[in-house]
C-alpha cells in the first residue's frame, strides 16, 4: 500500500507548461496524469479506459511508454525540488523538465482493468538533467521497466507561443 | 517524396489482433496507424490534433513514442514478411509483433500541425525476433531517433480472450 500524500508536482508546473496532453492540468483533451512523492518514490496512477488495449486484454504500449514517459519528467521536476530542499510548493522557480531519452522495456503483458502504478526513483542530478528509473506496477507484478534521462527547460521556455 | 503504394500491414493482422488502441484497423476509438513499404524503408505518417501537445507548439513525446512503437511492431511483420519473400497478401501465416525494448531519443522538438512521417529500417531479423531503426521527420527534419526490439507473437497468441 501507498502513503503518498501531498501535492502533485504537475500542480506547479508553469501555466504555459501546463497543457501536455499526458499530465498538463490545463489539457481538458488529455490523461491529466498527476505524480506525487511516496518517500523517496515517485508514484503516478491510471487507470485506463477499454479501448487503451494492445491484443486484447492488455494495455496498449503507447499508453504505457506515455505513463513512463510524464511520469520520469514530472520526477526529474520532483528531483529537482528535493535537491534544492525544496517543497514543490515553495517560493522561488518552478521546475519542469522535458525528456531527452527514453527507454521502455515491455517484461510481460499489462492486465488492463486495474489501476496501473508507476513508480520511480531518481538515480541521479546533474545540474539540469535528472536520471529516472521507473517500473509499472498491477496486481503487485512488475510488467514494465524503464529508464529516462529528462532535462530542464529554460524559465522562458516556451513563453508567448 | 515518398513513393510508397499498396496495402498497409496492418490490414492483415489477424482478426483477434487488430484491436490494438494505435494500430488495430478495428478499434474505431484509436489512431488506426497505416505502416507501407516505401523501398527498402517502412513509413507510418499521422497528422496529430491540436490538443496532442507537449509544450506548446509541439507534439506530445507520448504520442511520438506511441507512433513509433506501432510502427516498430508493424515494421517487424513486415521485415518478417519480406524475409519470407511474401507479400502480405499472400496465403499463408499473417505476421502480428509485440514490442520487447523501445529506446526514443528526442533530438529536438517536434512541430505540432503538419503530417508526420515515421521511416524504418529492418536492421535485423533473427527468427521471431527483428530489430527495427526508425525517425520522426516533420518539415524534412529528423526531430526523433529511435529503436526497438519486437517479437513475433505465437500464432494463437490473444486467441479467444
Amino acid at each position: 500500500m501507498s502513503e503518498e500524500t501531498g501535492p502533485a508536482v504537475q500542480d506547479f508546473y508553469p501555466e504555459h507548461l501546463a497543457w501536455c496532453y499526458g499530465c498538463g492540468r490545463l489539457n481538458e483533451s488529455g490523461y491529466q496524469f498527476k505524480t506525487r512523492w511516496d518517500g523517496d518514490e515517485t508514484v503516478t496512477r491510471f487507470t485506463p479506459a477499454p479501448y487503451h488495449t494492445a491484443v486484447p486484454g492488455t494495455v496498449y504500449g503507447g499508453l504505457l511508454a506515455s505513463l513512463i514517459d510524464c511520469h520520469s519528467t514530472a520526477s526529474g521536476a520532483a528531483g529537482l525540488y528535493r535537491a534544492e530542499g525544496r517543497e514543490f510548493s515553495d517560493p522561488g522557480r518552478a521546475h519542469r523538465c522535458v525528456t531527452g531519452t527514453l527507454t521502455v522495456r515491455y517484461r510481460r503483458p499489462t492486465a488492463l482493468g486495474p489501476e496501473l502504478e508507476v513508480r520511480g526513483r531518481i538515480i541521479a542530478v546533474d545540474r539540469r538533467k535528472v536520471t529516472v528509473a521507473s517500473r509499472i506496477v498491477v496486481g503487485g507484478e512488475v510488467t514494465v521497466e524503464a529508464d529516462a534521462v529528462v532535462i530542464e527547460v529554460p524559465e522562458d521556455f516556451g513563453a508567448g507561443r
